[in-house]
């Protein structure tokens, strides 16, 4: 049953009253109601050897009948560089670079939308970058707003918004990895309009597959991790990740998830309007009820402020 | 060690550059490695009966060493109101009213403090309410923020922002229940300084335990959830509550769990001191690398926003 939200006029106890902007919200969640197919592609990437992991990521997608598929964070170079000129010749300019022509050529093949993370090459700077590409070839980029670690040893933070794609079946926003661990970035995609997050990662903290599930119940919208399983062992230093790919909806149930050392493509039918319905329960909707004249501090700038730490 | 977090001009990816504000951060992250015991109370109340309900809780109370501890949401009343002529009754003044005097009394005699929540009345405004009391008496009121389905006919929306209070070994911020699916909560007391939230719940939902854990883990924070068990049985309208009341650290280890449907004082020691220290990782600094400018629409106002929902 299609219903309107009981508008706060009607709650006896007061507070806010929200006005109708026909023009801006009734499209914004229109009803879909169609299903799509989406899915993720973990695999094991060998480090420095793009073509081997093009391969191995494409023998995977190649399985695929998903409308939507999510590739690794930084998935055709492997993730543990050890030096900046690794990154330099490693990296490649989007679109024109290698990977996200192949990448726009399969998308163009399947009639499908494909999100894929790589390393960036853009003039001087370096960024942990994701691409979605689709049946007409490029669409955007996005550049990791939130570094881990190392990573700031060779790439620049990322200096663009959360942004949300309209690809037809859905709206889809992308995050990469450790993004996950701040959750004003899941919501800003949310309120954006997200219906699917794309999440490109290279996981090797244990807690990010629970902390997703927490990220889609608290913006009702479905969330798609693409992990890598294996090893980075560049001698001195080796970090192994954890697996563990998955699709969350809405609700937070784990509609699949992959194992934590093995090559898989999952893949589920999901219906992206469930993630337009943001009620909750009969008075609550996720996006009414929010209180931002209460939430300021969370969008004031760090520019004055040190963060010193009292100890490690 | 101490040690000052290496700022972001030792950053060869360039990125922004923070000042040191001796005046206020370095005060406000100072070492503490206090250790301080905190708890929880978690009982059974029976609705409508406040004389009961306190004893019940007291009874509890009085076997805790916690410096700090925690008592369920509408801890006094039970929570299934029918009625708004039920809230009239049995809602009390703060601090004048019969509960806040008996926990102050309570906080003097141990030297402790103690987080409940209350029905409160405010002029001919009801709130959802906690009260922080200690050795000296009141300290001040938490409205919850974010009411939870039918609590809307029965309560006011919380009209006062989310504030920490230093009570010497700590700084606590309050929240309670439902608030926790808003992830803006927690996180604006942990960027106003808290080290522990105190999160008095009457839960039905089952997510709420495990996203917790998200919450501490992405702030850094203690939190300590007092839970009910129980029913509350009103003839047509009945809800049951899940318990398990938690303490956990800004690591996400869970240090004490209550059962689902037993009452429990759950109390362990913690160092506050670790929820300053924001470090995760050699360059990740969990405020310093946030990124507020992209933040900016999780603050903008809902005031002209339709939430419109799609079907229920």
């Amino acid at each position: 049953m299609i219903k309107v939200w009981a508008s706060m006029d009607e709650n006896p106890s007061g507070g806010r009253k929200y006005k109708l902007k026909m023009e801006s919200y009734v499209n914004f969640f229109k009803r879909t109601r169609q299903f799509v197919k989406a899915g993720f592609v973990q695999f094991e990437p060998r480090f420095g050897d793009p073509e081997y992991n093009r391969r191995a990521a494409f023998s995977l997608m190649e399985k695929s009948t998903s409308r939507l598929l999510v590739l690794p964070e930084l998935f055709t170079t492997g993730y543990l560089f050890v030096s900046k000129k690794e990154v330099e010749e490693m990296a490649e300019e989007i679109p024109r670079g290698i990977t996200t022509r192949l990448l726009s050529e399969f998308a163009c093949d399947k009639n499908c939308h494909v999100v894929g993370g790589l390393a960036e090459r853009a003039g001087d700077k370096y960024f942990n970058s994701s691409v979605i590409v689709g049946p007409g070839g490029y669409i955007a980029t996005y550049r990791k707003a939130h570094l881990f670690n190392e990573e700031k040893l060779f790439f620049s933070p990322g200096d663009l918004p959360f942004e949300v794609y309209d690809i037809g079946e859905a709206r889809v926003g992308m995050l990469i990895c450790f993004d996950w661990f701040f959750p004003e970035s899941a919501r800003a995609l949310a309120l954006k309009g997200a219906d699917i997050i794309a999440h490109c990662a290279n996981l090797v903290l244990p807690h990010c597959p629970a902390a997703m599930i927490t990220r889609c119940l608290e913006n009702r919208v479905f969330a798609v991790t693409a992990d890598r399983v294996g090893c980075d062992d560049r001698g001195k230093k080796k970090l192994e990740f954890i697996g563990l790919s998955q699709i969350v909806d809405p609700s937070g149930r784990v509609l699949v998830s992959a194992p934590e050392d093995k090559p898989m493509l999952g893949e589920f039918e999901i219906d992206p309007g469930a993630a337009r319905n943001k009620t909750l329960l009969e008075y609550n909707n996720l996006f009414g009820d929010r209180r931002p004249e209460f939430y300021g501090i969370i969008c004031e700038s760090n520019q004055d402020k040190e963060f010193e730490n009292v100890w490690k």
